[in-house]
């Protein structure tokens, strides 16, 4: 298949009258290929559209749990998505969670008991796996990377490959969906003023849960206030994704999380009330400029699916909210809002990420186009 | 119209197959006339339909907006509570929100800018006037009462009437329906513990915002993130409930508040994701234990709407719910769950209260029912 | 245990100020022994919840599937209902589907390919079985009974008896709930006009599924055009239920129905735009009235959980609607509004009914006192 | 300002790492000036969104009621589109809603009251007036045009003008959204079959109601029966749409419609059971080929806003659904699915139409094409 370009798929698809637009397109690379391992899931499907007219990247091996296997994709996939089915992946058979499958590179979307078996089997096998699961997020030698943050942490991937006896292949994590929305907007306050504690209240989307997930009469005119293992997740990984990586070690943050995970009757985007205590005194000014400011290597290196801001400041009274904010840059950025003075802490804000986009599937892509920049894929 | 009972007109509605009851009443008082301001309005309602078979109160008067003056109420009344309309508030003619109505004190539910007037002119013309508005909770000499925790502050009624130069009128008010729900749980925190700091975020019904209030277009799919003047109200009503009345003088409880406060797509109960700092240590089970433990002067006086437990703990890992706890003690009692120890502060906790019933006019009318045993009506 | 009333419950949790209420009662009758096949589920919870303080029965076994074997029920059940879980099952052990069970009869709400098996077991082993399942509802040999409608057609089991070899015991089913809460409103046109044709839209609550049923995913901000297997009985059984029992066949109605069934973001509450074809010409006034008057053998032997009304008529131009209506009678009555002459058919309405009250635990329960009314159990 | 083009703006948001894109424009036209009556509302929202990049129209003047006028639109308008508010209307003054404004033609989305002075003003003072209201849909004299399906009905206009003594004024309204959806799918069994009796059943969206619109008390757990006027329009525009223009008279098509019309919890989408009675036999074969084939004159045009396909089947058993197909063909299509054999009628299906775009802001924008295409502007 020969490699194709994401705009012209667009441009292909609009009549403009009156008007005559020409696309040359040059390549200058041939595609990766990616398997997916959990094809079907919600994750799985984002992944895939994610990746239709990827420039860089094509999709050439589905895989899914053992009921789905052997079956095509568009048979055995409940496609949950408001766009329709990339062909291309219709009449692909899933295959196996186990290596071989036919590609460079794997990106796993597992719960995570079948994701420690699974994972480290590709790994052992040769394949770079991005790994949206939290099978492998805490272990010392495994990158729990967010681009922007703490792309040094990649390091550790030669430390990973000593210690696990793996030859070509190594894991890399991105984080938790409530984690990733927070520690973008933690990122900047911590380097601009030092981070002493957060508390987090998140008000998550259903689709956070996967399919079937969550049930509808456990969510129609009501909040779940727990979500099993979340407020752990979150309560931990922002200090090693903010941690440094000093020799082989990363060293935590200092900080300290609280977090309260509810569950709201929300399709997609996860919505945190957060306080914060900042180690050094800041104006409402400087808060707001270091979000506003903050850039990191995929902005730098313009890495195909990285938003141009990965922090948006909104000024409204009632903004961010999910309708209306969580497909901001692409569903690639955090929203930050209501920013005031808190009488606790420091300061309070208002957020909201893209659950299954900057929180998942497309936390994995910016992370393996990190990879292929570094030429490590 | 004579008197009923409560249990009769139950006791009648039910059909007893091969088995005889027999209600054998005693009346034992007359039934204090009651006008309703704000009538027609979803708490005006839940007002009129708590009242239906009260033992020691009864409705006489219904006012409303200028609009609906002059209109029975069956006529005037968007009616929004999934029981029907009592029969005998049909026919009932709509006054003004303005003395004199033909009864013996007043239970208002007005906006908070039409209410400064209104009830100042009740309390002038010798009514009673139990508040469910903010526009008189925290003025110095007005008492902000919620029975179990403060109900001596109703010594402030002779110092308002000296300073407003009232004669048997006077005005009592009860808090928002967030932080009643709240302060219900933290009473019983700091008499035990002594509270230093408290962080609530809320997820609120949309009953809280009246009708026609929030637009569904701002609430399916979607959480508003700001709640006009509330966040304000939950940071200070707290320290005055709490406070001690020395002398003519609240003084405010020395704790601080900080509130997010959020809208949720749910009919009825506000969600509270709470956590405190103690002034002293406390362990779990002594938490557990002054939450369940707590009582007050309603139950010891055993009013008519006073739950038996104010305070309800559950322990499993999933509760209190909208869906499943908002009616707990009909509607009257705050319900906690989810207490565990927090990372940044001492305790975490989720608590929820029915906002129209405990948040509204239950808490307007168990106030008349404290103002009536203790003979201030 | 001896045996309790519905009232004394009620009366004993209720504290009334200044009012003294006696309580007599004189026990009649020894109350029945139920035996509940699929407990855990959300129609078993809905009998449970029904039979708290029946005059007539008592709950004595409990029995779900294999998963749940062997554990006591509050261990055991995921409790769906705004309720406390009566304490008297909370510590009974849950049974397997099959016989024996410690009871008089059995109420069985289990899904249709276990109940195959199952209920033909108890019925073999002389057990009355009073289904809300599918499996046996369109047998030519087995009851389809709504009390008000066809309570003729209980002169089928001894025709079961003989045909299926059965001593003691039988199978009596009730309707599907979309089925019931039509027919209840089909019924007194049938009789008072004649149908010629029925068409239904459904829009059903995700209750009606079970749990966990619906995924959120599939009903947040969405509606689900399909329910599987749903329009087919809808289309089938109300021809039966209001078919006449000549000698030991039932004739079915000689009426058409078509059903389009979509699922909507509703918990209870099944909601059906109806419009109907009549052999006699009707007024509204004919209409209106032939619905409101409808009485059945229930209301007349006063069974303890008829609705005074089966069928309650609203004139208000938006009603009815899930949340104000489905909670009438108790759930027991199907709520009618809306009704215009149509452009195409005869005449259009709107109906309600509580799917997993009259829809199928209460449905149950009315057959069941239909049954001991005529000695049948 | 210079004409722009769609694409470019496109293209221009985009980063391709690794290939180039160079998009060359020649113009061939300039673009014509619009003015948006009621700017500030979901639909004049839409119409501005749907113009950002518009290669034939830009938008050169807004107004909106009394109370906006004077003001920016940024400061006027509660912008409630997921996304961003185009920076060319930000900073323009809202006008009042009467002549002259600075544009060649207008696209009014006013309520019905406030329309029939304004847009009867417009056309007189000159002005092309398309619009979505209903205030003079079924006049005789004007115009009601789906331009797939009666672009010959624009040959009233000259008509209208001579009856109305308007010199360069006319006035072309779209239908009501759920009849737009439907008449869509009803279009080509017409032509193909010819329809005798329509039987529609609508699940609306809460967008179609504007806002504030629906109260969210109404429509949480909640489906509401009525929607004031509707069931009229739905059950008149189609008859008009599909009737004959025999010299200067439009001639109803023979056909009855009945319509119930329920609004549901879903952002956007209006979901409809129908039912067709047709006046030849069909095949579902040939149903299903009838709506695949259809195609109109804005297909043929290859208009800018036209949708590839104005009817799209699907085939999976539970589709259409407003959330997964409300957006197919860019929100210009009617989705149609679960087409089967009616007991009563002869075919049942189910269908969806995006209601602010094909129902409000892409109609008006289809027919401003259309007029366009044939010289009318």
């Amino acid at each position: 298949m020969p490699p194709r370009s994401g705009c012209s798929g667009r441009a292909g698809r609009r009549r403009i009258s009156g008007i005559v637009v020409r696309v040359v397109e040059m390549k200058t690379q041939t595609r990766k290929r990616v398997g997916i391992l959990g094809a079907t899931g919600l994750v799985g499907q984002r992944v895939i559209h994610m990746l239709r007219d990827h420039p860089q990247f094509e999709v050439t091996a589905l895989a899914a749990s053992d009921r789905s296997e052997g079956r095509t994709f568009v048979d055995a996939c409940n496609w949950k998505l408001p766009f329709d089915m990339p062909e291309a992946v219709k009449g692909m058979i899933l295959g196996p969670c186990a290596p071989p499958l036919d590609c460079d590179l794997v990106i796993a979307s597992l719960p995570s008991d079948k994701a420690v078996e699974s994972e480290a089997a590709f790994a052992a096998a040769g394949y770079p796996v991005i790994s949206n699961s939290s099978a492998y997020r805490m272990h010392p030698d495994v990158p729990l990377v967010v681009p922007e943050i703490n792309p040094d942490h990649l390091d550790l991937i030669p430390v990973q490959k000593r210690l696990r006896g793996y030859d070509r292949g190594y894991m890399v994590t991105n984080p938790n969906c409530t984690t990733i929305a927070l520690v973008l907007a933690l990122a900047p306050l911590d380097r601009a003023f030092g981070l002493e504690a957060v508390m987090v209240t998140s008000m998550q989307a259903v689709t956070g849960a996967g399919y079937p997930g969550v049930a509808s009469i456990d969510i129609i005119d009501n909040v779940m206030p727990y979500i099993g293992g979340e407020e752990e997740k979150v309560e931990t990984e922002p200090q090693k994704i903010l941690g440094r990586l000093t020799g082989e070690v990363i060293e935590d943050a200092p900080f300290k999380v609280s977090a309260q995970c509810n569950r709201v009757p929300v399709q997609d985007g996860h919505l945190e009330s957060v306080r914060v205590k900042l180690r050094r005194a800041a104006s409402p000014e400087e808060v707001v400029d270091a979000l506003q400011s903050f850039r990191g290597l995929p902005q730098e290196l313009r890495l195909y699916s990285a938003p141009e801001r990965p922090v948006v400041v909104r000024f409204e009274k009632d903004r961010p909210q999910p309708r209306l904010d969580r497909d901001a840059e692409n569903g690639m950025a955090t929203v930050v809002g209501r920013i005031a003075r808190d009488t606790v802490l420091d300061y309070k804000l208002t957020l909201i990420g893209h659950n299954t986009i900057r929180g998942a599937a497309g936390a994995a892509l910016l992370n393996a186009e990190l990879l292929l920049a570094r030429n490590l894929i």
